[in-house]
């Protein structure tokens, strides 16, 4: 790894040293509060690539000497490649709604670029606050063979071109090749914009109003479950303060249209709400009470992780279910966590069947051995609904089992096949 | 092969034989006349399989003995598989909006059959009225390894577990595996519906005019262009008759949501037809004028296929480039096609910059190198432009330098990595 760094070093031969070994850096990288495994070794460096030459010579030299590459997003291996300095727009495409950007933009940045140039268009993705483009493509990884620079696809909305590199890549954890560059679609911001809160007496409620709103076809932006125990984290947790919220099963949407529209969609979702015993519909009239509104939602991580006392973690994972079965997991998995005595809060993706669970947890005491049987178990439960183990968190370390439980061994076989065809020497 | 047929016939065991080798089949097969390439042999057999499992034992045998195989769909190879008899829903699943199929059931009669059951749903994907679900999946193609059989994803609407098999095998034409199964997300049958018509001076008003609608987010659920020689086409087929239509560059809108919204985004493309010189808008009272204007779309390709005299054939085409250069691209490829004395018409899905071009020629007088020439600069020109070489066709055997040229030698050498850890024998 020594012969390594230094011939990295040699290669790229900046003023600056690409490559970090400082102890705190590696720490840094080694290391996250939110990830549910962490290993014990630290990397054993940490690379600060400028540019996607750079890149290929770190990957060129890795291969060479097959050194473990990965890269930082929660960085939990030998080698990082940090992305830091590569957060620029490279290319914007105005009238083709495109923009081509490095992967350490973070899409708050873009967004933000895009609306002070006037543009009139925004990246429409909208996950948690500090996300990287990078990372939303796939825990920062995707793109290219350790010796090959390959771009996945052009620039068209469509192409049918040989095989869908991009979908293989994206979502593949780094462990096929390393994102420099992506080409995102962009949306044009619309006319009009509101939000709104609904709460219901159980999950059960609120689930069987998101599934009319669907099954409807009422175009909503976003629309976003939180349980009783996520609204006492948010109040608790103090960020929307002086806001206190009712702390039951609540329904948060979002709507984005033109003016007409939006407000006919409020009108219908307020309908199906009531019959579904919703009450307290509130939807902001400016953009202040929106921010409000949406508020609870976008603290909700932040929340939990104020919550822990001296030692406690908090467990963050996530399942997704056909979205007729979500109130069924949901019910039957608080009820489980209960029974075990963890504090454990909900929220979901409702129109996905996608749920993530939050547990607060004290290693110490043995509280960790249940927590993983809990997650186990809903894990084989939305699989038993033909469900996934992930919606969007993917496998990482702490659900290789569950891969396989949920795909078995032939897809997996396929799977192994596609890697080792283009990351021959398992370094990635 | 013989020996394969045999070994099929011995271990399917079904009444039925499930091979063909009638010369008339094998013909059917092995020709057809809207595919730019034909190849001189016809296939060896046709297989009929009836199941997943049939196609797996299919699939095995042709691996023991190094036999190629192609799912049926154009078909120009020594060895089909025809899923004619597989043509089922397996599965519905009304509350979450999915249905699994068997690829040869048409998009047209799995809407019918849902229509019927009074399901409020239906599978929102509108292309050629012949298409089946197989095709539309990768020209009936994707799947399984030879001698695997894989479920490359499970039914959430979203999932991020293990590399996304579902994007690598849909549009892989075939060459990684067979599809005999497919589940697809359903969309509400909108409460209202309505279709509109809008004829322009020149490509490059229209074109501006859907750049504007793009632009500003207006929803439309569709948005076509057919030139004034395609208009033509259409009148001289006589499909459409009594109607004629005016022989210019024309755009096809279709609407969809509420009866507010449509009404309103109607609203807002005609003043947006209008600002661009767009002139005659009409937009369809009822169902039966809907199917009126929409049928002129709906007739292109046969209606050019019934002007073709003894001897001449149609070459049907398509790139796609990012939609500012649309116009660009399309007036040039014109201009090109008149200057050669080529009888050519285009039309396309302009809000994903993909057009398609049906030439007209006679094969024995050197008009067929003359296509072929200005296809390749299409090709060519289009990819200069950023664009891809084929938006929705695929690669064929008619694109195959083409695929070189827009992707360049080392992403290739990525793909056919993948194809030979999937098809080692490279039978596919």
């Amino acid at each position: 790894m020594e012969i390594a760094i230094q011939e990295i070093r040699d290669a790229i031969g900046s003023d600056v040293d690409i490559i970090s070994t400082d102890p705190d850096d590696l720490h840094a990288h080694g290391y996250s509060e939110w990830s549910t495994v962490n290993t014990e070794s630290l990397p054993v460096a940490v690379a600060y690539p400028r540019s996607t030459a750079d890149v290929s010579t770190i990957a060129q030299v890795c291969y060479k000497y097959h050194v473990p590459i990965i890269p930082y997003s929660g960085g939990t291996s030998l080698e990082g490649v940090d992305f830091a300095y590569m957060d620029q727009i490279v290319q914007f495409n105005q009238e083709d709604m495109d923009v081509v950007v490095q992967p350490s933009i973070g899409w708050q940045d873009l967004n933000e670029q895009l609306s002070k140039m006037g543009s009139g268009l925004f990246f429409p993705v909208d996950p948690g606050p500090s996300a990287k483009i990078g990372g939303m493509i796939g825990t920062n990884c995707s793109g290219t063979n350790a010796v090959r620079v390959v771009k996945t696809r052009r620039r068209p909305r469509k192409s049918s071109a040989g095989y869908n590199l991009n979908g293989l890549f994206v979502g593949s954890e780094g462990t096929l090749g390393l994102v420099t560059e992506a080409t995102l679609k962009l949306a044009v911001v619309p006319e009009d914009l509101s939000v709104a809160v609904v709460t219901f007496p159980t999950i059960r409620h609120a689930a069987a109003a998101a599934a009319e709103v669907m099954q409807t076809g009422i175009p909503v932006a976003a629309m976003e479950i939180m349980d009783e125990v996520q609204m006492r984290v948010v109040n608790l947790g103090g960020a929307t303060a002086p806001r206190v919220w009712d702390e039951v099963p609540t329904l948060f949407f979002k709507f984005s249209g033109t003016k007409a529209s939006v407000k006919e969609n409020i009108g219908s979702v307020q309908r199906i709400a009531r019959r579904n015993s919703g009450s307290n519909f509130e939807f902001a009239k400016n953009s202040r009470e929106q921010k409000l509104l949406w508020s609870a939602r976008k603290e909700s991580l932040w929340s939990m992780l104020a919550l822990r006392r001296d030692g406690e973690e908090v467990w963050s994972t996530d399942v997704a279910v056909p979205f007729s079965r979500l109130a069924d997991i949901i019910e039957v998995s608080k009820k489980e966590m209960d029974e075990l005595g963890l504090f454990a809060s909900i929220l979901g993706h409702i129109g996905d069947g996608n749920f993530h669970e939050s547990i607060l947890y004290n290693p110490v005491n043995g509280e960790r051995e249940k927590v993983e049987e809990c997650v186990k178990k809903m894990v084989k439960r939305a699989i038993d609904m033909e469900g996934t183990c992930t919606g969007e968190h993917s496998i990482g370390w702490g659900k290789k089992e569950s891969l396989l439980l949920e795909v078995g061994p032939e897809t997996l076989d396929v799977m192994r096949t596609i890697k080792a065809s283009l990351d021959p020497r398992w370094i990635m």
